[in-house]
């Protein structure tokens, strides 16, 4: 029957497809329903477990999270671009922007049933492990962005700013803190963690925003660029150290915070002097040998060690966000794997993993907690002392080192860029209880002013070079 | 002043540095005790808002999520990679494996301590967060795999395979439930619905392990190779169309189901007539142009509508997973847009993201409730039916459309691969209460048995081909 068949004429062979194929359909609704009138019959065991209830309110917390992560994805983007584009400034202020206007100090306090509707309560948790998880990828990003050469080989002038850009903004930080203490933090908080926190928290420079505004206007090759560089390189790692310093005494007793100080130079004495060699031995050089996209074998790697160092020093009693770091750091920051690495991680750390952080800062930044003109001249404070401090310590030393005044002031200027490492520590407080929500708010209002002051005060130093220009947008930002 | 200090030697230089940087240091230090000495005598408002205790919990649940996905990724790949060695087995039955050795069924079973400190029940939601993030990206993946050529012109084997092998395992499965309902089944769930996601659920091919085991054999070229690959495609899109109706009909009355399907008809109807055409002259043509890494806007907006879409099928009333499945399809599968976003997405997804879904699909099965000889007969006959109706069904038709016995039960072998599918759309299930966790069981456990009997069984049927020389682990495993 075989052979006369295939020899029919294409249309009929069509015609002959069809209706075998409605009559399979057909047989099988028949042959269903049948079952089916069987089956309805059938009584099952009663009900146990999760309550239909439980299940729906299961199934639509995931509802939220998309809602959530589509509308903080798309808010950060608008923002941002629109930051760029009209204001000349970096994206990342405006992503922070974004996050602020979801949370209670802007979406909240005029649409409280928008803000409800969007970023619920419910929603808050899922928001925090991604993140988290985000913040722990971009230090290490950060740690893989660190340039060893930046550190090495220093001028006078590099140790000079990068020291007295961190010594200023303590000593003035710390001083603050006796004002601030008696009123804005609590009797479960020592004087001295809040002090060294306050001191540490406005010594901060963010390094990766400071890298893109140098790129952004092609000076990073010139002296003024290479020095802000490896200042900022410089104040990254000494304020990290300190910060783990800070936390290790805020959680713990003073006889239990050496502890934890001996147990952070001894982690970071193993990273660097035992798995740094091993790594760089069994897993870089081989991985630098092959060519074309990394291995999934080699990815896991990296990204177990990459939690299991972050888990080291989070049970040490400092925070997740070092341990990735100094995984970053003692990486090759250049380099197939290094390129590979950034190319599977960074793009979605910064458009999908960022945004949720910023969004999670503004859940938690209540703009109504500052009320009252005692408060905003607080306020005011937090931010003068911020910016005498780092731009002030910075342009003096810098003048003193021979720098013309008006470079001087360019890199007080740029080391004054708080962006988003100053939230990251900021939450970090917060999550400690070292700080109140009341400074906390006040932190990140300081944060954005220092961060959005920089574009401005570099355009009347330097001129508006690089401005109407942006770099593509695909470009990261990174050190070049 | 300047001039002659300018002029010494650099170890002068060198040791000015030194005594200046000593100097600050010692300097900073002094007037922080001063300032702390004053502090100290301050007192702060009473405590407020979180206890230290609340605070501590949350920051060991970081320590636990970070805990659970280095482990989970570690045992991921280590067992992935044995498998895919020592049995020559595809890595992702191996990473199925590690999900439930982590679970209640091996780990929880032998070493109750163990289990609770790697996987403790309060890591379950944040694993959940990830896993669900983690499948709707493969989803995505999944439907921007599907090439639509392998969609059109088929040929009458292709037909006749792809739903012979869909309505044999359907109409087995659904007979199969009237002794399963009774027994496993809880009266909160109509048989009907029961009856429809057995059936479905016995009909899933897992596409991207059966890509992958074609390209490991070097046969995706031949006709049994194509016929296969077209088959799986239908099959794919025929097996979620079927249960995007069941998942209706489950969580809704029989008026509301049918709105359900209308729903779906126009939502895919919308997108396939209105947003692709749109999408392709406004976006896919303009990126098409472009060359290098796609732009982090280009990137925040397929996220965006990845996440707009899952959320509409989430609202419609069935999954999220519909959603994205449907904007992956949508988008060309082949080009720069399509290769960019697989190297951004692609590698991290499997790597970190799935094998979180296999730990939270291994912590939901727990063999210990399969327990007596009767549980046992039926977790054979589930195997057995599904085995029978997949590849029975695809055997038969093969060899009706005139193909050789030896190919025909190899593409049946093919077909009646499951892999993680099959636990997508078990979760999926169970969420939805539809099976019960004793059920859910079961069907891991043909799930697993399905797709590690492939290999073997082609080993058998087409000669080792390939084996021993399995392709490099960095190339991706879809379609080439």
């Amino acid at each position: 029957m075989a052979i006369p068949f295939g020899s029919l004429l294409p249309r009929t062979s069509r015609l002959r497809t069809f209706v075998s194929y409605s009559v399979m359909l057909g047989a099988t609704a028949v042959a269903y329903l049948w079952i089916r009138a069987q089956g309805e019959q059938l009584e099952a065991p009663a009900a146990t477990g999760a309550s239909a209830a439980e299940r729906g309110a299961h199934s639509s917390d995931l509802a939220h999270l998309l809602l959530a992560l589509g509308v903080i994805t798309l808010l950060a983007r608008v923002v941002g671009g629109a930051c760029r584009r009209l204001l000349g400034q970096p994206p990342v202020i405006g992503e922070i922007l974004a996050g602020i206007l979801l949370g209670p100090s802007v979406l909240g306090a005029l649409w409280p049933e928008a803000q409800h509707f969007l970023l619920p309560e419910s929603v808050a948790p899922a928001l925090g492990v991604v993140s988290k998880i985000g913040v722990v990828l971009f230090m290490f990003l950060v740690g893989l962005d660190l340039d060893p050469r930046l550190l090495r080989g220093n001028t006078h002038s590099t140790i000079a700013v990068s020291h007295a850009s961190i010594v200023a903004p303590f000593l003035l930080g710390a001083t603050l803190a006796l004002w601030l203490y008696p009123l804005y933090s609590s009797a479960s908080v020592g004087f001295t963690a809040f002090s060294l926190f306050l001191g540490v928290s406005l010594s901060i420079t963010a390094f990766p925003v400071l890298a893109r505004i140098l790129r952004d206007r092609r000076v990073q090759g010139t002296r003024l660029g290479v020095t802000a560089l490896a200042c900022a390189a410089v104040d990254d790692v000494s304020a990290w150290t300190l910060l783990a310093l800070v936390v290790g005494i805020a959680t713990a007793t003073m006889s239990g915070a050496v502890w934890t100080i001996a147990y952070v130079a001894a982690y970071v004495a193993l990273m660097m002097l035992v798995v740094r060699p091993l790594m760089q031995r069994w897993f870089v050089a081989r991985e630098e040998r092959y060519e074309g996209p990394l291995s999934h074998s080699a990815l896991a790697f990296v990204f177990v060690a990459l939690l299991g160092s972050a888990l080291a020093t989070e049970w040490i009693g400092i925070h997740a966000l070092f341990g990735a770091f100094l995984l970053g750091a003692i990486l090759p920051n250049e380099g197939r794997l290094a390129r590979e690495l950034r190319s599977r991680i960074e793009d979605v750390v910064l458009v999908l993993f960022l945004p949720s952080f910023f969004a999670f800062t503004g859940m938690r930044t209540s703009i109504g907690l500052v009320e009252g003109s005692r408060d905003w001249m607080f306020c005011g404070l937090i931010v003068l002392t911020a910016v005498v401090g780092k731009f002030g310590g910075s342009l003096f030393a810098a003048r003193l080192t021979g720098m013309s005044w008006r470079h001087s002031a360019a890199l007080g200027v740029l080391m004054n860029t708080r962006g988003l490492m100053e939230l990251i520590v900021l939450n970090l407080g917060l999550d400690l209880g070292v700080i109140s929500p009341t400074i906390f708010t006040m932190m990140v209002i300081m944060a954005l002013v220092t961060t959005f002051m920089t574009t401005p005060l570099l355009d009347l130093l330097l001129g508006r070079r690089g401005f109407g220009d942006p770099p593509p947008d695909a470009l990261p930002a990174r050190t070049p």
